[in-house]
């Protein structure tokens, strides 16, 4: 029977809600933890462990921090209340926020100093694969922290990536994959737009690209989304401008010139700034729409 | 067994020239027509038929041109000694350049007046799949276009895709993959060399990515020429100035703003700036290596 543990996920949104479900489902005792009392509530209703989160601290092995960014993660771990403090000696923190790679390791020497260990672990796959347990991890820490987190790593993923023996090479290559995505996203709006301008339909740009040399994974993922006019947010327009923008912040630190990425940037911040923020990522579509004032396809009444 | 026709390639490129071959290999009488002696020279000793092109032109059932642009097209179609006017009744042009819409149909219009079927037939995937007869063609043209042109898209092509009865459909398709493929290499070159900067491995990067969301058809065809340190062009820097300047040139046509794309292109021209048109182009890779000091893995001595 493989050990089971005492852990938290902190932050229970589209990603960690999914991850605390797997953890559970992995025989370990799982509390839950949000700013959301309405998201507390139902992950207790599928069986979540009870208590405070100051009570119940210096028993647990792991915890996985699936907050939104540093910023909350800092709160979290080190702030008022903050949950390293209470945290007995071995224990493991499993920080999954995008950062910038300083940061995590700004984050380990702080744990470490507490005795507490750090995995510096940002995740990808989206919420479906976060709710089946099978994300890819892209992780780095001393072999103490990967073997403290190994029970909540195996839980909740897939493929974990061993990428260096101290925080730092996780968050890196985090960014690089978002780099990606992100202008993959934007250039496939851009390219099925594009297309629509010269009788392409999104329909036939769907049926064709897929199996041709421009495809992508996002490409496939986010095209049928316009195509059904559906932007019920996987991922949303807001994941960008933060995500990208992280990128572009380790960027200019490296005095590196990253100008598609900083130009897809721009295009999820027009989405943003015309309200779509909260809208599935694909949406950004709809700037280069109302740019030359094509008609995207309509979601069936 | 299948029909056989008289045709002809004009222009044994490294596309044109494995497409040659795939039409002799379905037993087609097939000629081969190039600027370059030494490439029909070669294709002669393979099998290809003998004959100057004003004297076989009259007795063709279709030729397949496969030459860099439209208006290299041009001059072999309705040039000074033409193909188009000296053409039977009823035979087929397959027009296989990236070339914008507008050219496509106006050149159909040619042919048209000329008796001569046109189909217009951009093409996808490589020299390796033109050699095995497996491209995919974005194909559009009249029921009869099609119907003339089909023994040579069979020996030529794993996957046709009909995408209107007249030109111009097929030749928006391939802007709007070439959109998407340029972009995708630029994109994979920024991403790689960001990581760099960042303590992330060409190696690792090639590892990790192609299983994570930010993963592209072009990444993970490209990327190992970079980890490889091989530039020997299986697609040249310099298809991308061409390709995407079409791209640009239909969306300007079109008032349709194109930032991603047109970021993407400069990266290309700076490439060929610094004298790598003729590498594969992989080697925008090494316009970020150079703006920011690193050094590219090296081919093995």
């Amino acid at each position: 029977m493989p050990e089971t543990i005492k852990t938290a996920v902190i932050g229970l949104g589209s990603m960690g809600y999914g991850m605390a479900q797997s953890l559970l489902r992995a025989g370990h005792t799982t509390h839950g933890f949000d700013i959301s009392d309405a998201a507390m509530a139902r992950f207790h209703a599928e069986g979540g462990a009870q208590g405070a989160l100051a009570d119940v601290a210096p028993h647990l092995d792991a915890i996985m921090v699936v907050v939104l960014n540093a910023a909350q993660a800092e709160t979290v771990l080190f702030g008022e209340g903050g949950v390293v403090a209470q945290m007995k000696p071995g224990a493991a923190v499993i920080a999954c926020p995008t950062m910038q790679p300083d940061v995590a390791r700004a984050f380990e020497a702080r744990c470490q100093a507490a005795g507490v260990h750090y995995l510096d672990a940002p995740i990808s796959g989206g919420s479906a694969k976060a709710a089946a347990g099978k994300l890819s991890i892209m992780a780095s820490g001393t072999p103490a922290a990967f073997a403290a987190a190994r029970p909540a790593l195996a839980a909740t993923a897939a493929q974990v990536f061993e990428l260096g023996d101290g925080a730092g090479p996780g968050s890196a290559m985090k960014a690089v994959n978002q780099l990606l995505a992100g202008v993959h996203i934007a250039a496939m709006a851009e390219a099925m737009t594009f297309g629509m301008t010269q009788g392409v339909t999104p329909e036939a740009f769907l049926k064709v690209i897929p199996q041709c040399a421009g495809t992508s994974w996002m490409l496939e993922n986010r095209a049928p989304h316009i195509v059904a006019g559906d932007y019920t947010p996987h991922s949303a327009v807001d994941i960008w401008p933060k995500d990208l923008g992280i990128v572009m912040d380790i960027a200019r630190g490296a005095k590196f010139a990253a100008p598609i990425a900083a130009t897809a940037l721009q295009q999820f911040l027009a989405a943003s700034g015309m309200g779509l923020g909260r809208e599935d990522d694909a949406a950004v579509a709809k700037v280069y729409a109302r740019n030359v004032g094509l008609t995207l396809p309509k979601k069936p009444e």
